[in-house]
């Protein structure tokens, strides 16, 4: 997607300008995981102008493997619009993703055993499928193959409730795709909206609850027996510019709460979620522990708030200078 | 339309920056018309958010009448990227037009009796009807209702070849509509491409033939009688910087050759023609000459290439000035 | 006035840049309530060039009514510098406006009767008639016509330390006007500043006393028995960055204090004080209870402290979000 | 004086930015001179302000001699607003500078002679005579110290239409001052209406006739025997961005017209005529062959057309470069 | 190279702002080889620090392949600072690359064997040869190697008078170099300053005589029989916005003299004979005709005139639609 | 040094921008000490080229004295680039220092008695040692002239652990150096890393211990009986964003602590010392009590990190403002 912000702290359209940049769900883990090292390959389909060419510029910067994108004549680009928020004023999102090429693609358009080929990980977001029929088609494709060629499938629940309005509701389409999942990852409220699994948990009130997303998880787990992992991000959110961060990370046997990070100036909270499913991913490939694993996503996830732009533009050596406990922020010469 | 523009002479995502405005055919001309002071009343859709409200704002800042605007829920506006080419390297336009509120408003959603109410001129462009069936639609009811008025009708044919995807030509479409028109105003190609009226005039060749501007407006005038005045840009495009400008005026009796203008260091001629439009309604109704019109037109078309965005944010006394022939551009303090 | 302010947490001057927008007290009133629904009318004069017509369309882009707005020839703009402050750096704001064209515009130039037909209510300032003995003469005869057309007067005292030159004290003007207000707006030292009416509360302390500004709403009532609502905004001013802020209103019969905003990064506070006065001034008009006029005006102007420039950017249903609780700052998307 | 610009070509509040300077007439001369490496004094009076302070800092930078600067508590810096002009459309100038501490400061608050000890040149132009009559006396004061003091006295008539409103006439008061100048510096049009010596030159013609110059210089040496040289530039204005640029120097006995500069591509003509002055003054203290002092002169204000900003920020070995021959524009690396 | 550039027209720290990108002669001709569709492989040094990963981020991006690129701890990557002149004013560039990574890489740090497998054209610049005596000692390794594994060799001459400080002169090393070269690019002095053939030719006088570089291109296929083409590119500098260009091609039996492009507005000319030698190597290498393969490197380089950046940002359409004939510079749309 | 910064909270080249102004240890003192009225004369080497001279711009204009300033020819300014850290994220330096000029500045080249003529009192830090084996020759040269000459010798030890890479460690040299200092300045952990002085504090911890600090200071006047004053600056790092800040000064009588100011929304903390060692040196100069210095250099130097860039642009009212207990941060109009 083509990201439209307003700079700074303007509200859109204050001033005559916009930051463009681009991003977008499985955009950023690619990102994410080319910055920590990983081989990363996007899979999706752009419009075949200067915007689609200038996105393919940006991600293959970034060292993601763009060999699997597709351009297609004559289509558009989704655009999401942004303006941040301070103290009591959230951050807004207007999207304007319809008919875009990748909301068009009609089932069958990828074959997925090449595009895969050679893979060992498949992540997809509940975001995907949420924008049409047929990309929710092409998600269940992806990850019917995925398993085929016995890869590992992470699923990101990610609910959105301005999307999902092609006829499909979320729990329908999310129930299934989560069935060809290993690893879950989830905010407070995604499992309830995406897969119908309820806990007394309020997002507006600022306070979390452990214990409700042990109750969560059992019940996730007990429906999908083939589910590893599953990972619950923890936001306390106290204003547009002061979130407490952590998460918790449920394995079949055990139980991980990672430490809290208390992030009091936020400079972009947009993409923190997916940053947080690309440290999981590095860390289960990488460390011999899950707590490890959960520790990194968390400290990616938690320096993610402090950059600007969907992507978290952080070295595994930051990442884990930080999950080591140096959160003093001297300066660095 | 939100029009996006790289700065400066950079190619499209050059850098992360695009400037925000405004723009568009029709709401071009309600600007210059309200910048010359006069009653300027714009009639169109918008999307209920805030990139319509920002829309609104602006053109209401101008002094455009807004009242008949009306909002759309969940829409979107239609989008042009641009980027300003520089000598050899022509400037580019990418459209994202499609699925616009405009373009999806049902044919008799605007009543335009009520609309048109008190108005004594209606202004429309070839770019409307180009967009889709139901805005053709809506163009001929709102040229219909306007002669039902007794109003005047301009219209500029404007010509786009990547539009015009609905089904309909554009002959096809704008040989009907022209059948309302008081007064046309295209430039070297729209009576060509719009209404299949055919002279040998080469718009490559950068030379321009007032003689054949003749023949094409006898035949327009010959197959449609109710036509007053028929006006032809005349744009010689030496380089992206360099164009030379002027227009002729044919009357049923009479025909003008107007000044020309020599522009070799462009600074924005997106809006050229629309700015032409509006300086020759204004002139029809201020002057007493046509002459005087034409030239007021082309005075103030052949500023608005000096004057970023699609506006042309010109006083009539600037124009008058120009066009009594102070054109040295000394400082003025 | 004309505000020009060093980009980001600059001092002025240190680029080369300045940010140029405009505002000042009853402008600032005007645009929150055109923002908010209400039909505005803004009465002042402006010089008739490029500056005064900028002026003029960014109000009439907001939906501010400016038919009633004077033009002068020769004249100039009141400006302000702005340079915001940090931490324990305060902001720091440059008057340049004097010798503008309101202050230097005669008694008697304005037809008041006229001006104010069909309108409900007026507001005003204690800083119109602190910048000359002319716009204090006017300030006088607008709040008496309005009491002859049976509006609603409310003023916000306003008091400005460097102001005041022209040979009047503060004390002896707005005795007067408060004469005719029915609802009077004030800070935690206008009361004793423009006034004459103490209490023991120091600005510097950071530490405020509802009880002191009982005793004060007490003597300011007994002495002018006409008003109906006084609202005193708190401001607690931890540092430029942290201000605690809440409000209390006193009727005759009762007495409410509202909810306490922590706002913990400030973006811009100038305009505070006057997105207050515009939120109560809504919120009289609109809610049965006093109570809730009170909520949505410290909300109001709560979430003026994120927001850039002077003017209050916000809409009802943003205000109202937050009066109702929600202060999370939640990406709304 | 503060300038504030609009960026690139926009005009005045096209966008929220102002690009902040300083300059003015004999400031520009002053920094121009620096830069040549002559030690240059400027004599001003500057508010105790933020303002001032910048101002005083920007000059310093520059090498200039700021100690006989005085600082007026509680006043103004004038300011000019200026847009770009393009093509057809020219520049322009908003000036706001009446009441600034300069056009307010009493005869006799500067001691000449103790601000002048030391220095062998004085320069002075017709502009601090325009604004105010007060300015004019000290103006007088300066020019008969200095002459007192033996030092040589230039004067750059520099006639500016909508100044000259405090009641006396510019030939009233640059009569009288011109009487103590060795070196007079005029454009086509200054001697006229500074001095009323006529010759048959219009301004807007674009078109410039050397025998009227010599005609005028003839008349000026007659009427005051002390004059020493007159230099007159002259300005052919093809368009906002088109000038061509020469100059012809007259003495007692002699005569010299200068190269011509075509400059095509204007980045900034404002002080254009002070670079000449300071490039003259520079040449007849450096060259032994007056026709050089012209060249000079000529060469480095030509560059000045090329150079954003007030001042002049070239040096001696780039004008020597251009006076040389050297036009080509190729890179220097 | 790091390339720092003043805003605009701005003289270098004129603002506090500086553009930074990155270029330099063979990573220009690297990305219009990409940009054109080929494969391009670029070899060079660069500091493993936050400044050699952006410039690596930029190539990818571009699809170079940087997997030959060597990182070096510690070092510094070459800056160079530039500011954009106009008319008279010369563009002006400070090098500041003396110790960067490339210029102390020891030779025999690259196995060439190894970087250049599977490549079938080398491309070098009198620039590398140029810094030290190691990076000329590596350039050489370099062409040998390329000869024994049959690559062709192009060398693009590239004078600069103000490096080869090393202790060796231009004409020492070259004249070996060249000993390698299939092709050889030039321009209209650097024969004479690097390989010590003369012809009359003056830079400055902006006249130029393709007879002079007939007679050229015969000594050098005299003394070097393997070099099957030369070509000359021909720039007349008018002033630094406005510079005609062409180029002329001699093969061993015949010549040609390419269209000539009149440039008046260049927006950036560094780089502009690099991607005339991206386009000659291009067009040799796609088309039947030499005078083809000029006549696209000359329309290439004719169009990065008008492109910000030491990258020629066109496709290949682009080209061909000038090199066909269109530069009319109408907007595509 | 040339520093040069990414925009806000930008990684490096995350955009295409970078602001270039100037610092560096003593030259922030040197313009701190200016602002604040005192005379200031600053030593050093810069480079030739447009580079240096823009660095004498800025310092002279902040009226620092210049005149000891050596230039040299060809030679290169050091440079650091910088981005600014938010929350968990520290800010990074990447030094590109090395073959500067001052580091190439051969001993004996400063004619020392000469240079410091007239002058009361000598700043050091140690980072001028640290950058070459000459420059610490240098810095020798000019501490035992000082003492020759009578002066007070301040020295602030600075470690820097990515600078001694010549040979020589810090303690070898600055040991030497601490030796003709009458008052010392360190952080935290100067006197360990600088003099082998150890004491019982971790950086990382973020705790402080006075005791400590009184343990190191008694040990550093045993070792050192010439030293009058130690200061030790107290940072607390929160996070990127909250640092608490206050100092201890040790006398060889007496000791005090001064207020801690919690500074929760750091702009710039680059400098902070800097500023620090200048108020202190005016505060020693200017208080009849030490404890007064130090809260003068405490005010100062937590000002410094409201403001951007290296250097501490306030006035000494406002330092005394804030030292006098007003930091509410209230708007100052």
């Amino acid at each position: 997607m083509l990201r439209l912000k307003s700079p700074g702290h303007n509200r859109l359209f204050q001033t005559g300008i916009l930051e463009a940049t681009f991003g977008g769900g499985e955009a950023n883990v690619a990102v994410s995981l080319a910055q920590f090292g990983m081989e990363a390959r996007f899979l999706t389909a752009l419009p075949d102008n200067d915007i689609g060419q200038a996105c393919l510029r940006e991600l293959r910067g970034f060292g993601v493997d763009v060999s699997g994108i597709i351009f297609v004549k004559g289509g558009r680009m989704g655009i999401y619009f942004l303006e941040a928020g301070a103290n009591q004023r959230p951050s807004k999102v207007i999207y304007d993703r319809e008919h875009s090429v990748i909301a068009d693609l009609p089932p069958g358009s990828i074959n997925f055993e090449k595009a895969l080929a050679g893979c060992g990980w498949l992540h997809i977001t509940g975001i995907t499928p949420a924008i049409s029929a047929s990309a929710a088609e092409l998600a269940l494709e992806a990850v019917k193959t995925a398993k085929k060629l016995n890869m590992t499938v992470s699923c990101d629940l990610n609910y959105r409730k301005n999307l999902w309005k092609y006829g499909k509701s979320a729990q329908e389409v999310m129930s299934e795709l989560t069935g060809y999942a290993d690893v879950i990852i989830a905010n407070e409220e995604d499992c309830q909206k995406s897969l119908g699994i309820s806990a007394d948990v309020s997002v507006e009130s600022g306070e979390l609850c452990v214990e409700a997303y042990e109750s969560i998880a059992s019940q996730v787990m007990a429906r999908y027996p083939q589910v590893k992992y599953i990972a619950i991000t923890m936001r306390e959110s106290k204003s547009a510019d002061h979130n407490d961060w952590s998460a918790c990370l449920f394995g079949r046997e055990s139980m991980y709460v990672s430490k809290k990070y208390r992030i009091t100036d936020i400079v972009d909270r947009v993409g923190g979620g997916d940053s947080f499913a690309a440290g999981l991913i590095y860390g289960l490939n990488t460390y011999a522990e899950p707590r490890e694993a959960l520790e990194f996503a968390v400290a990616a996830s938690g320096l993610k708030h402090s950059i600007n732009g969907d992507y978290n533009r952080v070295s595994v050596a930051e990442v884990e200078k930080l999950m080591k406990g140096d959160g003093s922020g001297r300066v660095q010469r």
